[in-house]
């Protein structure tokens, strides 16, 4: 028995080896009945893209990688993680790749998955989240010779690409904006210190203040859920000099932080100024509409799809300008209380 | 000793391997002496569509894959998709299995999908989800020998195990218990008809009216967004007998909804009781809190992946409960406004 070739089929389907290539690839280039042809023929024959076959001709799995250290629910609850999968799967669509998503329990079982998935040609690339410093995985993916892009800010990484959306403008933006409307006591809401994203939207908040000369206000280490954002919230306002304005990590605490001032008969925006971040779709519709950042994620995934495929089929680089972060006003938040601008107690940080 | 396939059992029957998958899917197409001299040249042969000749002479993949015929966007917009496959990591990452996820444009594009992966042994099994009347992918899953479990209500399945919640019940509790706080002009506003989640839920609040006598009250088709719940909430509040009750398909439309009436003044549950489905985290976040039905989308994934491993290891299935749907009462529901209660409208249903 003879095992058939790509030659085989081309030759069976009058077209080239290209044309069988791009017809199992499910690239653009063929008319749907040549590309049903070929797919045919190869049925007809019994021929197969094998993925060692396709290793060594295309060099392809049509797959990538995205390997989550952090516990299953984090693909629910951290909204980041739904938005971006969203992008990436756009992107990868449009060229028939798929995505390999796995979640392990820490790093070391992280290495494990990207050495067999390298070994086993399974994925022709993947996406690096969670970056620490001192990460080890640039260097180890670059020992595997498994293209990688870094989702998140470079941190100086000699090794690959990196796809990021600084979050510090639209925090600034933020603050910057409860500032001009005279608040003086500006409290935050912060996400995990262990999260890139929660470290850095709680730093921006700082730096932010510190330019315009105020105070930092309060700040609340919380963990991005509505329940801990309510309870956040309840801290705050119980605080004998609460803040006129509190600046949220996200959407998800701001919306359940709304909702506890208006169950304490506090008048948002009148008593207490709010924004969230994300600007997610529900913002919008809650009562009063939630001024929020707007950081386009889907747009993320897709831009950090993009430049994997480039890297995978080794094309240049696409410029890849994500919008930085914007502030979408809405009427969470408004001018600060009278009383408190008449007698600002900014002067005086509080101990 | 050799096992016999799809093929021979086509062979032997002298009809095509098609013809066999419409006798076991019992599918119309075939002459009765057809069909029966089909299963009994299976019979004969001792062929099931089962997995087991794949499960056996091939090496486990340790992925399985979800294939999904939707827009990117759904896997973050419909909050099924992030909930369903945390519940399938979590499980999945207990074995050291990933989850190869790919988005397709329709259905033709998941059948090519499903064949690759089946050829390239890829995956040791899929789930499938939005099943459809006629549904011709569990055929060929079956044709392929690609384990597979129904992601949903079995719909009399020949090929492959369900596991799905109904929704039914929870829309019953909620309708039965707006019905005890006195209401008779209860409204829903759906999910979309192509959906089964949509189509389920609205079917099962007409059945709940129904069984308790009462009229349906007004129906506006949605879309599970925030943006079409607020609308719909705005065209019944702007009927000239607008609702006192509304039971909305998912607690994304029912927090709009709910804030359409804050922002108009219309005291919630004073003059209007609101329930959503699926007790998202917010739910319990916003002011009035919503009463919302439960369902563990989570444990739904958790055990759909269970039954797939279970399924791909030729093990005995677990007993799968998932617990059903139960309605969690908030203060978003209250006794219908007086002046309702004390001159029911609902012996005589209004045109």
């Amino acid at each position: 028995m003879t095992r058939h070739t790509i030659n085989d089929v081309a030759r069976a389907a009058g077209v080239s080896k290209g044309a069988v290539s791009l017809a199992f690839n499910n690239r653009p280039g063929l008319s749907p009945d040549t590309r049903e042809r070929i797919l045919a023929t190869a049925r007809e024959l019994g021929w197969t893209p094998s993925p060692r076959a396709r290793a060594l001709s295309v060099s392809r799995a049509l797959a990538v990688g995205l390997v989550v250290a952090r516990p299953p629910e984090t693909l629910r609850s951290d909204p980041f993680f739904p938005s971006f999968i969203a992008g990436v799967e756009s992107e990868l669509s449009q060229h028939g790749y798929a995505l390999l998503l796995q979640v392990v329990p820490e790093h070391d079982a992280e290495h494990q998955s990207y050495r067999r998935l390298s070994h086993e040609g399974r994925v022709d690339g993947v996406f690096v989240t969670d970056l620490y410093v001192d990460d080890a995985r640039p260097a180890l993916l670059a020992e595997l010779g498994l293209p990688a892009v870094i989702v998140g800010p470079a941190l100086s990484e000699p090794f690959w690409p990196a796809v990021g959306v600084d979050d510090a403008p639209g925090i600034a933006a933020a603050v910057e904006h409860l500032v001009g409307l005279g608040h003086s006591r500006i409290a935050h809401v912060a996400g995990p210190r262990e999260m890139v994203h929660g470290r850095s939207r709680r730093e921006a908040w700082s730096t932010a203040l510190h330019r315009t000369g105020l105070p930092e206000g309060p700040c609340i280490d919380s963990d991005f859920s509505a329940e801990a954002g309510a309870a956040a919230t309840r801290e705050l306002l119980d605080l004998a000099d609460p803040p006129t304005a509190i600046v949220y990590a996200n959407d998800l605490m701001a919306i359940a932080g709304l909702a506890v001032a208006t169950s304490r008969g506090i008048d948002v925006p009148g008593r207490l100024s709010i924004t969230g971040y994300e600007d997610t779709e529900l913002g919008a519709h809650v009562q009063p509409p939630l001024t929020s950042v707007c950081s386009d994620v889907i747009g993320w995934g897709r831009a950090a799809a993009r430049r994997l495929l480039e890297l995978i089929d080794q094309r240049p680089a696409t410029d890849v300008s994500l919008p930085p972060p914007t502030l979408v006003v809405r009427a969470s938040s408004g001018p600060a209380p009278v009383h408190r601008a008449t007698h600002p107690t900014t002067g005086t940080p509080d101990t």
